[in-house]
C-alpha cells in the first residue's frame, strides 16, 4: 500500500457520495487516497453524473491529486482496490416505497431497516452483495468491503455466513449517534466517555455508560427518564420513565419498532396520508439536494444535506476506512461475527459491538452474557435474520413464509402470507432467486 | 417409605381433585396412598367439602384402605409428606376474569398463560408458592413439589431460582396431548412412537418424530399441513401449510398467540361479547360440576368433568408421581431446570423437555440446539419469564414494567404502563410484595 | 426387520466371539438373530474357523435357527447387515507387542490404551474403521455400527467427526464393572443404583451414586477410601484415602496411567523382565484358549474365557444391540457425540456418558459441567484426541507429533520424536496414510 | 485524581522497586505521582532501607516532587491509595529454596512458579493477597492492585473468585518479552506487529502474528524451528521442529516444563548439584545486587539488576498502570477474568490475554476457540488452578491433595502426599489456614 490507495464505490450515485469525498480529502495526507472509483447501473446514470461533477469540483478545490474514475463496469472498479464501499439501493427509493406501502395495507408497520420492508430489502440486496463478495475473492482479495448499504446488518450475516468471504465490516451511524448525544447531555467532550453498546445492527443498547471511567449509566438513564435530556433521535415518542429506569440501558430508537408498535403504526398511517410515506419523502428530498448539486458553482456538500438522516454515515465510514488502513487499534461500534463477544448468541452471528479496528479487521471486546431485558429481543431478531438470510440465498418460498411469520412485527401466519405474495410479486424483477410461478397461477 | 405415602393436595377443591383420587386407586398396588390431605382456604370451604365426599365415595367403592383428611391448616398437611400436589388458583375464577378482560381493554390478548393475564397470574402465585417450598423444606425434605397449578413453567422458574429448594417438577398436559394425538393421526401405538418435545411451558414444539425408530416428522408436518389430520388443540385455525412445512416441526396450539396474534384477538373480542370470557365459561362448567358432585349417588367422576380443557391433567400427575415413587426410569416430559438440555438457554433456566424419571428426580435428555426458526420466541419467552419472576419475587414496580412491556402480546409502554396499573390495583389484595402507594395517589 | 436379523462381526476370530454367539442365543425370542456373519482377514483363518466351529456347536445345542457364514469378503457380509459389530485388532498381537515394547525403552508406559501405544493403535485402526463405515453407508445404510475395538472412543471420534456416518455406538466394559461392583460393595442389588458415568472412554468417573434415589457417593467414596471395599479393577496400587474423599467420586482404574504413572511404569518394566509384556500374556492366553476351543466336545463357552480381562464385553455388546433393536428406552453408557451432555466439551466431542438407548441410537442424558479436578485430565485426553485423530485421518507427520507430545504420559518432545519415528516404521505396513520416506533417508 | 496520586507498594524492599521508581519519573508530566508508600514487613527493614535511601537519590535527581514514605503499617499506606502495587514474597528467598528443593527430591520438576513450589507458593501468598484485598474494599475501594507477585494467574484466580473485590489486575513481563522477540526476530518495529496472546499467567501462546495486518505466523513460526531465530526465553533446549511446525504458534518457554518435563528434570538435578538450586542462585544475586544499592553515589539503577531475570516486569507495570490512569485504550496482555474471551474457558476464569486498558479497567477482547493443540494444557492447569485456590482458601487438607495429585508435573497420588505434607510442615508458619495436627502426631 506504499503507493496511492484505490477506492470502489458501489452505488456512487448516492447523494452521500460528496460527503465521502469530503472526508478522504480531509485525512489524505494520512491514507492517500488517489483513485476513486464510482461504480453504479445504468438506470442511475444521471444522478452518478451530478455526483462525480460535484465531487471532481470539490476535490479540485482542494488540491488533492485524487482521480474519479465513474463506470458501469464493476468488475473493473472492484480489480486491485484497497477497499470496496457498498451503498446502493437495489430496486431505488420506488422499490422502497413498496417496502414501505404494502405493509401499512395489512395494519403493520413499513419501513426499509424493520418488519416486511426489511425483509425485502434483504432479499432484493443480498444476492447482489453475495455477487460482489465473490467478484472481490477474484479481483482484489486483499481489500475491505465497508457496507453501509442496508439492512447493513443482515447483508453481513449473508456475506460472512454464506460465502467464503471474511474481509467485510458493515456499518451504521447509530452507535456514533448513541454516543455523541450522551457526551451532549451530560455537557462532556466525547472522549471522556467510554459506552459499551451490545446488540444487533438497528437494535443496539448503551449497556453501559463509563466518564472517566466512573460509571454513569444510572445518571444517565435517569437524565432521560426525566425528561431534562434526550440521547436518542427522536422518536415516536418519550420512552416511559419507569421502564427506562426498570431497564438501566439506554435503547436506540429503532426499539420503538417493537415497544412501541401501536404508536409507531398509528403515525405511519398517518404520515402516509398526509405527507406520503419515507420514501416518497426521501425522493423529494432527493430531488431538491441534486437539483443543488447541478449547480456549477457549488465544491463542498451543502446544508440542505443534512436533513436526509443519514448524519454521521460518512464520518462513521471514512472513520473505519482510516482506522483498518492505518492500524490505528482504536474502538469503534461496527458489525462482525460474534466469535464470544456477545455470550449468548452463536460465534458465527453478526453482532453490533464495539471493537478494536486493527489493520487485519476488527476484533470484537468481549461483553459477557446479555441481560434478560435485552436478550429476548435481541435473541428474536438474530433467529429471525438467520431464516431471512436462509430464505434469501436459497429462494425457499415456505423459509420465507417462516422468516415473514416470525418477525415480531408481523401479527399472524395469514397476514405473513398475504403480505409475501403481494410484496414478492411487486418486486419480482429483483428477486432472481425466488420461483413464483405458483403465485402467477392462482 | 415401606410404609404407605402421605400426600398432601394444595388447591384440593379443584373440581379435577376426585380424577387424582382415582388415578392413586388405580396404581394402589405398586403405589400405596395411604393419606390424602386435602388443603383449601377457607374460602373455598363448600367446594372442598363437595370434592371431599366424592372422593370418600370413590375410595369406599374401590375397598382400598386410603383416608382423606381436610384441613385449612397448610403446615399439618405438608408435615411428613412424601409428595405434595398443588393446583390451587389465587383469587379464584374471579381473579382470572379480570386477567381476561383487563387486555381486552387495550386491544391486547386477555389469557391466563400468555401475556399480562399470565403475568398477574404469575405475580399472585409466586408468592404462596414460594412459602410452600420453604414450608417444605421445614416439614418434609425429602419430598417432591409436583406442581400443576399456572403458570407452571413460571412458578418452577422462580422457586428454583430465586430458593433453595430443587425438588419440584412442574407438569403440563399439553405434550402429552401432542403426543397422543400425533399418535392418532398416524394411527399407531403412542409406544411406537418417540416424540422429541423442546421448549417452555405451553410453548413446546415437537422437534423430531420417530416411529420404530424411523423419522416421520415430515410425514406428520405434511399431514397437518394438508389438513388431513389436526395433532394439536383446535386452536383459532389451521396453521398455513407452508409455514407448517418451513417450520417442519408441530408447534403446541398456544404458538398461535405469537403466530396468529390478531386472529385471536378478534376471536376473544367476539367471545367476551357472546358467551363471555373463559374465567365466565369456566364458572358456569364449574358450578354445572359441583352440582353433580354433591349428587350422594355419585361415586366416579363424571363424563361432564373431560369437557373442562384439562384433559390429561390428572393423567400425567398421577404418572409423574408414580416413576419418580417406583425409579421407574421412563421418559415423561417436564418442567426441570435446563441443564444442558437446550444448549442456547442458560443451565439454570427453567425448560420443559423429555426427561427420564428417577426416584432423585427427573434426568433431562440433551436434544443440542434449537432450530432458529423456533429459537427466537422460546429465548423471548424465557427473557420476559426470568424478568417476569424476578418482579414477582421483589414487588420491584419498575422491573415489572420491563416485564410488561417486553411481553410479545404488548404492542407499547403505553399499554403496558395502563395494563400494568390497572391490574395491579385489582389484584392488589394478592399482590402483598408490591407496593401500590403511588398507584392511588394520582 | 419383521424377519430374522443379519448381523456382521468384523474381527470374528476373536476368542471372544462365542460369547456373542451365547449372548443372541439368550435372546432369540425377543431378537431372532438368524445369520451371523463372520468376517476376518486371511492372515486369521485359522482361529476364525476355530471360533466358528465352536459357535456352530454351541447354536446346534440351543437348537435356534441362527446360521454361521464365515467369510473374508467384508462387502457381502455388510450387504443389507441389520447390526455391524467390530472388534478387530490391526496388526494383531505382534503389534500390540511393539506397541507396549516400544515406549518402555522410552521410560514411558507401553500400554494399548493409553499413551503412545494407544496413540498407534489408533493410527492403525482408524483408516480400516473410515473404509467400513464408508462401506455402510454403501451397502447397508439403515445398520448400527457396534464397535467394540480399541481405542473405542477415538475410533468413534473419528468416524463421527471425519465421516458422514452417524449410526456408529462405541461401547466399552469399563463402566458396567464400575456399576456391578459398586452394588457388589453396597451388597445391593444392581437394580437399585443409579450411578452418573462422566467422561471419556477409558477415563470415565462415577460423578454421583444413587442408591434407591438417595445419594450415596459419600458413603461408597469412604469405603473405598478406607479399603474396606474395591470398586474397580485391581490396578498396582489403593488410591490414596485423601485424594479419594477430596475428589468425592470414583475414577475407574485407568486413572492410575495419570495419577500413579510412576508407579505404573515400575509395575510395567518388572512385568516386562518376568513375565513380558501384556501382549505376550495375552498370546500365551490366547493359544491356551484356542486349544480349548479345538475340542470338538465343546459347546460352550469355557471358563478359561473369563480370565482375560475383557469380562463382561460380550454382555455389554449384547444389551446393546438388545435394547437398539427392541426400542428398550434403557440407561446404558457408551461412547456417543456430546450434543451438550458434558457442558464443558463441544457438541460434536465423543463422550463415553449415559444413555437413553432408542431404536433411532442413544439419546445422552445431561450431566451439567465437570467438576474441576476432573475436568482438567478429560480436557487434555480430548483435545489429544481430536489432534491424533486428525493425523490418524490426514497422515499429516507434524500433527503426529503434536498429539505424541502433548499426550500427558510422553515425558518431552524429544522422547515423543524418537518413539514417533520408531513405532511408524514398525508400523509401517499398517500405516498406508502416513509418507515415512523422510525417516527412511536418514 | 486532580491532584497528585498516591501509590502504595507492597513488598517495597524488593531489589526491582528502583526500576518502577524511574519508570514513574519518567511518566510524571502525564501521571504526577506525588507519594510513594513503601509498605515491608519488619523482617525486610534492611532491603527496605537500602531500597528508599536509593529511591530518594534517584528522585532528588530527577527533580520531581514526589514524596517516599516507608512503613510496616499497610493500612496506612493504602488510606487513600490510586494504585497499589504487590510484589512482596512470603517467606522471602528462603522459603522459595524449599519449594524448588523438596520436590526435585522426589524426582519432581522443583520451581516456584510450576507444580509443587508454585502450590505452596500460592498456599502462602493467596491468604496475604486477599487480606489486601479485603483491606482496599475498605480504606481505597476506588484504587487498582496491580500484582505482579507470583504465582500472578492463580493470586487472581483467589481474589477475583473468592472475594468481592474486582479491581485488580496480574501482569507478567511474558507477553512483552514474547513480542519484543517476535520484533527482533523480523527485524521489524515493535508497534507493527499485532499478536494474540492466548492463555494463563506463565502458560500462554503467540497464536497469531500480525505484520502491518499480513498473518506471518507461519513464517514466524518456520524461522524459530528452522533454528534461525529465537523468540523466547532460552529454555532447556529448543522445541522440535516438527512439533512447533505441527503446533503453529509459540509457546512460551514455561511451556518445557510439560512438553520437555524430563530434560528441564536432568536440567534442575544438575544445577542444584552444582550452582545450587534457583534460589540460591538468586540470593547471590540479590545480595550483590544490595551492595550496589548501599553505594550512596548510586542515582540510578545499575546493570546489574538485567541480569536477574525479571526484565521488562517495571515497564510493564508502570505501562499498565499509565494507561489505567490516563484511559489509555491501548492494547496490553493482562491477567483478567475471562468473559467469553476464550470461548472454552469459563467466565470467571483468570485468564492472559489481549485486553483494551480503559479507565474502569482492563476489557478483554476475543479470541474465540482455543485450537485443541494448546486447549489440552489450558484447561489442565486452569482446573487445577481452581482446585489449589479452593484449598487455598480453605485450607481443606484434601482438596490440597487433589490439587497436588491433578498436577501435570506430579508423577502419582503416593508422590503427591508425601510432598505435600513434607512441604505444609516446612512451611508451617506462612500457611495459618491449615491444621496441621494429624501430620504431626504420625
Amino acid at each position: 500500500m506504499e503507493d496511492g490507495l484505490k477506492i470502489a464505490i458501489i452505488g456512487a450515485g448516492s447523494g452521500y457520495t460528496p460527503e465521502i469525498v469530503e472526508g478522504f480529502i480531509k485525512t489524505y495526507n494520512q491514507m492517500p487516497v488517489d483513485e476513486l472509483w464510482f461504480v453504479d447501473i445504468e438506470a442511475g446514470k444521471e444522478k452518478l453524473e451530478a455526483v462525480a461533477a460535484l465531487s471532481k469540483r470539490i476535490i479540485k478545490k482542494s488540491q488533492k491529486p485524487m482521480q474519479i474514475i465513474s463506470t458501469f463496469d464493476r468488475r473493473k472498479a472492484l480489480e486491485g482496490a484497497d477497499f470496496v464501499l457498498t451503498q446502493f439501493r437495489v430496486g431505488q427509493l420506488t422499490a422502497r416505497e413498496k417496502d414501505e406501502n404494502i405493509p401499512l395495507n395489512y395494519d403493520t408497520i413499513g419501513q426499509e431497516t424493520n418488519g416486511p420492508g426489511e425483509l425485502f430489502k434483504a432479499f432484493r440486496t443480498i444476492p447482489v452483495m453475495i455477487d460482489i463478495a465473490d467478484e472481490m475473492a477474484e479481483l482484489c482479495p486483499d481489500a475491505w468491503l465497508v457496507n453501509f448499504a442496508n439492512p447493513a446488518g443482515m447483508l453481513s450475516e449473508a456475506v460472512l455466513n454464506h460465502t467464503s468471504w471474511k474481509r467485510m465490516v458493515s456499518i451504521c451511524n447509530g452507535p456514533l449517534l448513541i454516543k455523541q448525544r450522551i457526551a451532549a447531555a451530560l455537557e462532556v467532550d466525547i472522549e471522556r466517555l467510554f459506552v459499551e453498546i451490545v446488540g444487533l445492527n438497528h437494535l443496539v443498547f448503551a449497556k453501559q455508560i463509563l466518564l472517566d471511567g466512573k460509571d454513569v449509566t444510572n445518571k444517565v438513564v435517569r437524565m432521560v427518564a426525566e425528561g431534562v435530556k434526550r440521547v436518542d433521535n427522536p422518536g415516536v415518542s418519550d420512552w416511559d420513565a419507569d421502564f427506562l429506569v426498570g431497564l438501566n440501558m439506554i435503547p436506540m430508537s429503532y426499539l420503538e419498532y417493537y415497544w412501541k408498535s401501536s404508536e409507531v403504526l398509528e403515525h405511519e398511517k398517518e404520515a402516509a396520508a398526509n405527507e406520503g410515506s419515507r420514501a416518497v419523502v426521501a425522493k423529494r428530498l432527493e430531488k431538491e439536494l441534486f437539483e443543488t448539486y447541478r449547480d456549477e458553482t457549488l465544491s463542498e456538500t451543502p446544508e440542505i444535506l443534512k436533513n436526509r438522516g443519514g448524519s454521521g454515515y460518512s464520518e462513521a465510514a471514512c472513520g473505519l476506512i482510516y482506522s483498518l488502513y492505518n492500524d490505528q487499534q482504536d474502538i469503534q461500534t461496527v458489525n462482525v461475527q460474534n466469535n464470544g463477544a456477545i455470550e449468548n448468541l452463536p460465534d458465527e452471528a453478526v453482532v453490533e459491538v464495539n471493537c478494536v479496528i486493527t489493520n487485519n479487521g476488527p476484533i470484537p471486546l468481549t461483553t459477557g452474557k446479555l441481560p434478560s431485558a435485552i436478550n429476548g429481543i435481541i435473541q428474536a431478531m438474530k433467529a429471525y435474520e438467520q431464516v431471512a438470510c436462509e430464505a434469501a440465498v436459497t429462494g425457499n418460498y415456505q423459509r420465507a413464509m417462516v422468516a415473514m411469520t416470525i418477525n415480531p412485527l408481523v401479527s399472524g401466519d395469514k397476514e405473513a402470507k398475504a403480505m409475501l405474495d403481494e410484496l414478492l410479486l411487486a418486486h419480482e424483477e429483483f428477486l432472481p432467486q425466488f420461483d413464483l410461478q405458483h403465485l402467477k397461477e392462482d
